[in-house]
C-alpha cells in the first residue's frame, strides 16, 4: 500500500504516519516529491485497513498495490484451473454449455427440456428448485421436489445438474441431489454462504453480482476457496447500468480479463447477460471468441408459458441451431465443442 | 400491465396475446392505434411474469402499470408508520439518530463509544457483531461475545441496540441481545434471511443495496412485511455509480421519493454513503432537511485506530458538534431533535 | 404514448386530462381498471413532451409506446444500409476494419503506421489531427498539420481517411481532406455538430457517448440523417460503469440490439471499450462474433512513446496477428474480412 | 505518478522504465518491496500520458499521485472565490437563487415568469433560447428572439440573466444579450466550446456532466480558467444512475466535496436533479443544507402548457412557499438568503 501525504503535510505527520504502520508491523518506505511526500508500506502479509491510515492527519489518500485475493489469483497459480464434474471437465480445451429451464416447473417440462438440450449437445442440466425472486407473491420454485424431479432428468439423460442453494440451511439437502452448487447473482456477497459452500463437497458455478466489480467477484471466489473447496467456476452474467433496452449489460471484457488474472475457468450467462431471447445466440457467439469456457444458457419447451424468465429463454429448436453456430465459432478459435 | 404490439403485427398474432392473457384469468382491453395495437390487461389481483407475454410473436414490450409492492405502499396505508424501539420512536416528528462505532472491537472501545453518543444526544446505539467484509481474511466481527457487549452499553446507558444479522440461523441468537435486525446493503435481497426476519421478533432496518433500485427496496421491505413483520425501517446508504472521489453517491432524491411512495420510516447513513469523514456532517444536514426521519452514524472513539470503516467514522467531539447544527436544521423544517 | 392515472383519479381530471389532449391535436382511448385509468394517446404524428401531460393533477406517469427516432429505425428502412466510401463499403458482408493511431504525432509515425495497417489488411485509416482532451495542458493535436499529414498518407497507401471533427467550424477544414468525419463520444450530444455534419459531404463515423443509452445514440444519428445526410456508421465504444479494472464496459449486447432497431451499420472500438491492448484481440473477436459490421482499432508502431492512449494501442504485428484470427471468426459466422 | 510493476518483473524492465521516465524529464524514486517494486516520478510540471509508461514490459499499473486540475484547486487557492455577476454576488455568505422557465416561448410567458420569481426573492432569471434538445423534431428554442425577450425581461426586473450557448459562434450574440453564459451537461466536455468562453467576458455556469466525475468537472473548470476567464460557477445537476424512479439522482456528497477541492462557487439544479417537481423542494432545502452557494430552480407559470420539462417545473406560488422554506433552512446553517 502506497500513502500520499497531503501538500503541505507537516514533518510531525509524516513520523506519525510511518509510526503508526510500524506499530502494525509494517516497513516504510519514504520518497519526498516537489509537491507531497509518498509513504510505501512494505507489508508483513496481513491486511492494513485503509481507512485507519486515511484517517490520520496530512494523509490525502491510501493506494492498494497488491491485489487483495491471492488463492483465485494467477500470480500463485500460473496454470488454469479445470474443474471436473462428473465426466465433464469445465476450463479446458472443450467448451461446456450448460442449458436449461431458468425453474423446474414440473417433471414433463423438465424432462422435456432436459432431452431436447442433451439432444442438442449441451453437457450439463440447469434449472432452480429454489428460486430468488424479488417479489414475494412471485412462484419461488418447487423446493425439495424440484430436486428430485432434477435427479431424475439426471438419470434419464446422464446431464449432471447445475442449481442455485441460496441459504447455507439448504446445502445438505441441495448437496444429496445436484453436481454443482450455484451461488446467484444476488448473494455474491452472502458470506456466510460463501463460507458454507466452502466446505461442502460440491464444485459451484459463482455468478458475478449483478453490482459488482471482477474485483469483487474474485474476492468472494477467494471466500469459498480459502474455506477449502478449490473447484470454483467463475460466471460472467450481466451487470446493471443505465441503459434500459437491455435487463443487464453483459460485460465480455470481463471474460479476458478474469482469465488473465485468475486461474479459475470463466463460464458466460448470456440469457440473463442480455434478457432478450433473440440477442442470446450473438452474444453466446461473442463469449466463445471472447476466451469463455462454456456458457450458462435458458432454454425452455414452451418460453410463453414459462412461469419465469420467459423472455429470454431460447425454444429447443432455436438452441439446437445456436450449438451448430457455436461450434464453427469455437473451432476458429482453437476450442471444441 | 399494458402490452405493446410490434409494427406490423397480425390479427392473428394479437388474438393469440388476448388468448393467452384471458387463458391467465385475467381481462383485456383493445386500443388499435395508427402504427401499433395496444393490449390493457385488467388484472385478477394475481401478478403475471412480463416475460412470458413478451416471448409471444408480434409483442414489442410489456409495460407495468401497478406497482409491484403493496403492503409497503403509501396508496394502501396513507399514513406514516411510526416503528417504536423500547422508548424510543422512528417514524414521528421526533428525528431519531443511531450512533456508534463501524464494528464491536472490545468493551473498552464500545462503552466509551456509547458512553459518548449518548452524552451527545443519540438515542440509539449501533456496533457490528457479525461483520461482512469482501476478503476472507478481514476481522469479521467479535460475534456472540460482541452482542454481549453491545447489550452491557445498552445496560448503562440505556440505549436500544442495532446490530446486523447475516444469515437465518443467527436470528434467535441476535435477537437475545439487540433491539432492532439490521439487514446490510450486501443481503437486501437475500430472500431467505428476509424470510427469516419477517418471522422475527423484532423491529428490522432495511439498507438499500448498493446497486438496487427504490422500487427493488421496496420489494424486499414487502417480503418483510408479508411474513407478518410490521416494522420495517427503510435506509439509503448510498447507491454506487462511477464516481471515485467517494466510495458511494448518497442518493438524496430518495429521501423524499421514498416518503412519497411508501409509509415506512427511512433514515440515511451519510458514513456509507460518503464514505468519508469530512462528507459526513454536511450530507446529515442534507438529509435532516430533505424529510429524513433520522440518521445512522459512525462514531468511533478513535478512528485511527479502527479496525475497519476508520476513514469514515467521526471522533465524539465532531459527532457532538454534528447534533447542535442538526438541532437547527431540525427545526429549521419542522422536525425536533 | 400512455397516461397511467393515479389511483383514486377523480373524474374532472381524467376529462381535464383528456381535454388537454384533445387540445394538442391528439385522440384518447380510455381504458378503466380496476385501479387506474389509463388513457391512450392516438397521435397526430408531432411528439408530444411528456412533462407537460405528467404535470396535470391526477397523472401518476406517461409511457411511450413508439420509438423516439424513425428515419434510423428498421421499421421505416427494412433492409441493411451499406455506406460507400472510396472503394469500401460499411456494412455489407465484407468485414471493414479501420486501424491507426489514436493521435498523428509526425509524418513519420503516421506513415509507419498506415503502412503497416495496410499489410496487414485493414481497409482504412484512423487518426485523430483534433483531440479532445479532458485536461487543457494536454496535447492537443496536430490540427491542420496533422490532417495533411493523414492526406499524405492516404496517398501513399489509398486507404481512406477517418478523423474527429470537434465543432462545426472546423467542419469545411476537416473535409478537404478526410473521407469520413468521426464524431467523438463525448460531442454525442453536441447537437450545433450534428447539425452541421448532418449537411456535410462526407459519411459520418458516430460514437455512442459514454454513458449513452442505445435510444440516445439513435436519436443522435436522426439529428444527422434529418438534416440530409444518410451516410451514417453507429461505433460502440464502451461506456461508463463503476468497474475499475478496465477503462470502459464494452456493451457487446449493443451490437446485435443496434442491428435489430436501425438499419445503420454497426462499428465497434475494443480499444476505447476496454482502454487495454491486453484485452483488445478478445474483444476484437467477440465483436465479430456478435456481427459487427467492421472495427476501429489503435495501432501505434511505438506504444510506449505514444503521446496518448498508448495502453491500449497495438503494436503493428500483434494487429496483423489478430487480422489473421479475425479471418477465422469472420468466417465462422458467414462474413468476409 | 507511481509505476507498480509486475510481481516477477525482471531487473532489465526495472531499468527500461527508469530510462524512459528521465528521458521523459523526470526523476525517479525506486522502492524494492517483497513482492513488487514500486517506481516514483518526481515530475518536472509538466504531465505525463500514464498509456505509455503502462505499455512498458513488467508494469502492471500507474497511479496518479496529484490532481490534475490547477487553477481551478483549493491547494492553489484557498480563498472561496466569489463571482460577482450585476449587483449579486455568488459565493459569498448570501446564497444565489436562479430561477424562470426551462425555455423562452414567447414573451408574455417569460415577463410573468419573471415577475413570479423576483418577487418570490430570486435574484436571476434564468431561461433558454437556443435548447440543447435530444430528438431534431423538438421545440428547438426561440434563438435570437428568446434573448431579446429574456433582455427585455431584465429591463424590466433588474434580474441579470443566466442562458445556455451551444456554440463557439454563438457567443458574441449570446454575449449581448446575457449576463451569465451557461454550458449545459452535454456540452461539459465540448473543448472547442470550453474554450471559446474561457476567452469571452462574462460568468460561465458549468454544469456538470452526467456522465461525468468531479474531476472531469474540474478540469472542464480548467480549461475555461485557463484561458483567462476566472468567473466560473459550478453546477452539480444529477447524474445518471440505474434508478428509474428519477430522472438523474442528484450528488448531494459533490457539494462538500466539490467545496472542499475547489475554491469556485457550487450551485444546484433540483429540477433536473430530479426531474419532478414534487422533490423539487426537499431537494433544494437539502442543497442549501449542504452547504450549496445557490439554486436554480425551473418555474413556469403554466407548467402543464410548458414546451418542455414541465414535468419538473414549479409553479410560481409554490416557488414562492419554497423561497421562504430555504431562507430558514439557510438562517440555519449560517447563510442568508
Amino acid at each position: 500500500m502506497i500513502v500520499v501525504m497531503k501538500q503541505g503535510a507537516t514533518h510531525a505527520q509524516v513520523v506519525n504516519v510511518t509510526a503508526r504502520i510500524q506499530q502494525l508491523g509494517c516497513q516504510v518506505h519514504i520518497s519526498e516529491g516537489q509537491e507531497r511526500t509518498i509513504i510505501g508500506i512494505i507489508g508483513n502479509g496481513r491486511p492494513l485497513d485503509r481507512g485507519t491510515i486515511e484517517r490520520m492527519d496530512g494523509v490525502e489518500q491510501t493506494v492498494p498495490v497488491l491485489r487483495p485475493f491471492k488463492l483465485a489469483s494467477r500470480d500463485f497459480h500460473p496454470q488454469d484451473s479445470v474443474v471436473p464434474i462428473n465426466g465433464v471437465s469445465v476450463g479446458g480445451k472443450r467448451l461446456a454449455v450448460i442449458a436449461g429451464p431458468c425453474a423446474v416447473e414440473d417433471r414433463e417440462q423438465l424432462l422435456e427440456a432436459a432431452q431436447a438440450v442433451k439432444g442438442a449437445g449441451a453437457q450439463m442440466l440447469r434449472g432452480g428448485a429454489f428460486k430468488p425472486r424479488p417479489a414475494p407473491y412471485s412462484f419461488q420454485g418447487l423446493g425439495e421436489e424440484g430436486l428430485r424431479i432434477l435427479a431424475d432428468a439426471r438419470r434419464e439423460t446422464g446431464l449432471p445438474v447445475v442449481t442455485e442453494v441460496m441459504a447455507p440451511e439448504q446445502i445438505p439437502l441441495v448437496t444429496t441431489y445436484a453436481d454443482v452448487l450455484q451461488i446467484g447473482a444476488r448473494n455474491m456477497q452472502n458470506y456466510a454462504l460463501l463460507h458454507a459452500v466452502g466446505e461442502a463437497q460440491r464444485p459451484v458455478l459463482l455468478k458475478r453480482g449483478m453490482m459488482s466489480t471482477m474485483e469483487e467477484l474474485l474476492m468472494s471466489a477467494e471466500y469459498i476457496l480459502s474455506h477449502g473447496n478449490d473447484r470454483v467456476i467463475l460466471c460472467e452474467r450481466g451487470i446493471r447500468t443505465f441503459e434500459q433496452y437491455t435487463r443487464n449489460t453483459l460485460d465480455i471484457n470481463a471474460v479476458p480479463l478474469l482469465k488473465q488474472l485468475s486461474h479459475l475457468p470463466v463460464v458466460v450467462d448470456p440469457s440473463h447477460g442480455t434478457g432478450k431471447w433473440e440477442l442470446v445466440a450473438a452474444v453466446s457467439r461473442a463469449a466463445v471468441a471472447a476466451g469463455a469456457d462454456g456458457l450458462i444458457i435458458e432454454v425452455h419447451p414452451h418460453p410463453s408459458q414459462a412461469m419465469s424468465d420467459g423472455a429470454q429463454s431460447l425454444r429447443p429448436e432455436t438452441f439446437a441451431r445456436l450449438m451448430a453456430d457455436l461450434r464453427a465459432v469455437a473451432q476458429a478459435v482453437g476450442r471444441e465443442l
